[in-house]
C-alpha cells in the first residue's frame, strides 16, 4: 500500500458478523426493561406480568438480498415478512405484528408495489400477524424493504442462543440446503435467459427447491408442537445463514462445543440432485447454503423419546463440554472441523456481499 | 398521452399521504392486541396489566431525506433517533428502545459509520433509550437508515390524533419554522460552496436555525410536564411535516374543524429574519416548513390557566364543531383557509420528493 492511500477501513474488513457488533460497541445505555439487546435472533423486553415482548428487524435490498429477475414481487413481499417472523419463532415466541417500510425508485409503478403488498398481506394472514405500521419513500435506485416484527411470550418461555448444556441433543427442523439449491437453479436460468431471451425455462424438476428459495415458510408449527409436547429447548435460533454459521453462534454463546454427523443432516432428494448437478457436496449446501428458515435447537438428552415422535425434527448431533470442539463426523467416519463461513463461503454469489446477520 | 404509453400509475400520483394508506388497504388481518395500527404517529399494542407498547418506524435515505454535503454523520445519527423518539412522545408514551438498520455503499469506511453511531449513541443516552437491535447491509448507492422506536405507557394515558373536542384549545410547543429556515440557509451555503470551494461559510447569524435543522430534539420534557400538571391532551401528534399538515390530520381524524391565529404561532426571531431574507412569509415557514419535531396538541378549555404556567406551550387557536372549517386568521384580521400541502408545497426542494409520513 502506498503511503498516499487512505488508512480508512473498508466495511468488508470486519467480516460477516463483526460489523454490527463493532458499531454498537460504544452503546452503553442499558434500559432496565431490556432482557436481551443485540446478539440474538431478536431483542427481548420485559413487559411486566411475567410477559416479554420480542422484536426483530431486517433489511432487504435489491441487488444485494434479492434479484427481481427471478423473484416475483408477490413472493418478495411474502418472504420479507417470513424472514422476520422466523426470528420471532426462533425465540420461542409468537409474532403478532409487523411494520413494513419500503423505498422504491420511479421504476416501480403503484401496481408493482401493490403486488409486493399482496405477498405481505398473504404472509400476515397466514401467520395471524397484523401489519401495524411502516413508512414509504422514493429511492434513487432500486427497491428496499425494511421489516420489523414483534411477538410475545412468557418471560420464562423465551429461548436464547446461549443456554446449550453439555450432552444436549442438537436438532434441526425440516431439511436444509434446499433454498440455496433453488437459488443456484434460478441463477443459472437467469444466465440462460440473458443469453437467449426466447428460451422457456423448465423448472418442473426443481419445483421444491425453487419454492424453498422463493416462498419460504417460518416454523411456527414447530413452536406449537414443542409447547404441546412440553419441550423447551435450552438454546435455539433460526437457520438463515447456513447450519455451520448458526452452530457457531450457539456453541460460542453457550460456551460449549459441537459435534454433529453429516449423514444425519436432513436433505431433500431434490437438493441432493441439484448438488450433484452443480458438483458441490450436499453437506456443503446444508452447512453453508442459508435462507432455509428452519430452526436449530438444543434439548436435554431426556427429550430423546419425545423428539422421536415429532417427524419434523431431526437429531443431528450433540453439545460437548470442550468449547474448542466444533466438529462434523463425515460419512466415512473421519472427523472434520466445521467451518462457519456462512454466506461468505459462496463469495461469488452477489447476494452474499457483506451481509451481517446479528439480530435479523 | 399517446396510446402506446403505459397505463401504470406513478407513485407520486397518490400524493404525500395517500401511498401507505393505499398500499395497506387490503391488509385485513386484525390482531386483538393491536389498539392502533397504521394511521397515527405510532402503533399501539395492548400488553396486559393496563399497559401498552407503542412502536414507530422511519426510513431516511441519502439524497431524499438528507444531504451529506451539509449534514455531518454524527448529527445524522442523532437526528435519525430523535425523529422516531418524537413519534413515541407524540403518543404521550415514554420510549425505551430503538433498533437501527443501515445500508451503506463502499464509499463509507467503517470510520464514517462509527461517526454515525456516535450520534445514535448520544441520542440514546440523552433520552434514556437502549439500542436493542438492527441490521447492516451493503448498498449499491448511498446511505440508508431505518429506525424503529419502542415505548410504553398506561393504556389510558395514550393520546391519539383523533379525540379533539369542540372548543378544545389548540397548542404547540417551542417555536415553528426554524428547521426549515436552517435548511434554506444550509442549502444556499452548499450552492455557494459548489461554485467557489475556497469560500468559508459564516453561519454565526444562523446558529439557532441551523441547529434546529441539524440537531433537533424530541419533546420528552413536555410529556413529563403534562403529567406533572395532570394534563392529558385530547389529541396530539408531532410536527414533522409542518403545522398545516398536522392540523389537517388532527381535524380530519377527530372529525372537527380548526381555527388558529397566525400571530399566535410561536416563531423565533432568527426564523423571522431568514424568512425576510428569502422573501417568504414567516407564517408559511411555520405552516409548511416541517422537521420541527415540536408537539401539536389539543386540550380542554378548562386547562387554560394551567397551560399558561408552562412557558414552552403556546395556545394558537381552538377546535370548532364544523368539520369543514379549516381556517387561519391572519394578522390583518382576514380569514384564510389553511392549505395542508406539507412538504409538497416546497416541491423544488429535493428532500421533499414523494415522502409519506403516516406512522413515522
Amino acid at each position: 500500500m502506498s503511503s498516499n492511500e487512505s488508512a480508512l477501513t473498508d466495511i468488508s474488513n470486519l467480516g460477516e458478523f463483526g460489523l454490527i457488533k463493532y458499531l454498537t460497541r460504544n452503546s452503553k445505555f442499558k434500559h432496565s426493561n431490556v432482557l436481551k439487546g443485540i446478539g440474538d435472533d431478536a431483542a427481548v423486553i420485559k413487559s411486566g406480568n411475567g410477559m416479554a415482548e420480542v422484536i426483530s428487524t431486517d433489511l432487504l435490498l435489491e441487488g444485494i438480498h434479492f434479484d427481481l429477475a427471478y423473484m416475483p414481487l408477490r413472493h418478495l413481499g411474502y418472504k420479507s415478512v417470513i424472514v422476520n417472523l422466523s426470528d420471532i419463532f426462533a425465540m420461542n415466541a409468537i409474532p403478532y405484528g409487523v411494520t413494513v417500510s419500503i423505498a422504491a425508485s420511479n421504476r416501480f409503478p403503484i401496481e408493482a408495489l401493490d403486488e409486493l403488498y399482496e405477498g405481505i398481506n398473504l404472509a400476515c394472514e397466514k401467520y395471524g400477524v397484523e401489519l401495524i405500521g411502516g413508512d414509504t419513500s422514493s429511492s434513487r435506485q432500486g427497491l428496499l424493504i425494511s421489516v420489523t416484527a414483534m411477538g410475545r411470550a412468557k418471560e420464562d418461555d423465551i429461548v436464547y442462543r446461549k443456554g446449550a448444556q453439555k450432552q444436549d441433543l442438537i436438532c434441526v427442523t425440516g431439511n436444509l440446503g434446499a433454498a440455496y439449491a433453488g437459488f443456484l437453479v434460478l441463477d443459472r436460468e437467469k444466465a440462460v435467459f440473458q443469453k437467449s431471451p426466447e428460451s422457456q425455462p423448465d423448472l418442473t424438476d426443481y419445483d421444491y427447491v425453487v419454492g424453498r428459495q422463493l416462498k419460504p415458510e417460518a416454523r411456527g408449527d414447530i413452536i406449537q408442537k414443542l409447547a404441546a409436547n412440553n419441550l423447551k429447548p435450552t438454546a435455539m435460533m433460526d437457520i438463515s445463514d447456513g447450519l455451520a454459521s448458526e452452530l457457531n453462534h450457539i456453541g460460542r454463546q453457550s460456551e460449549m462445543g459441537v459435534s454433529i454427523y453429516a449423514h444425519k443432516i436432513p436433505i431433500d432428494y431434490q437438493t441432493v440432485s441439484v448438488a450433484e448437478e452443480f458438483k458441490i457436496s450436499q453437506t456443503m449446501f446444508a452447512m453453508n447454503g442459508g435462507e432455509d428458515y428452519e430452526l436449530l435447537m438444543t434439548l436435554p438428552l431426556q427429550s430423546f423419546e419425545t423428539l422421536k415422535s415429532i417427524p419434523e425434527i431431526s437429531i443431528i448431533g450433540h453439545i460437548t463440554e470442550d468449547k474448542n470442539q466444533f466438529d462434523i463426523i463425515l460419512e466415512n467416519g473421519s472427523v472434520a472441523p466445521i467451518e462457519a463461513q456462512g454466506w461468505q463461503h459462496f463469495s461469488n454469489a452477489e447476494k452474499m456481499d457483506q451481509e451481517t446477520t446479528d439480530n435479523q
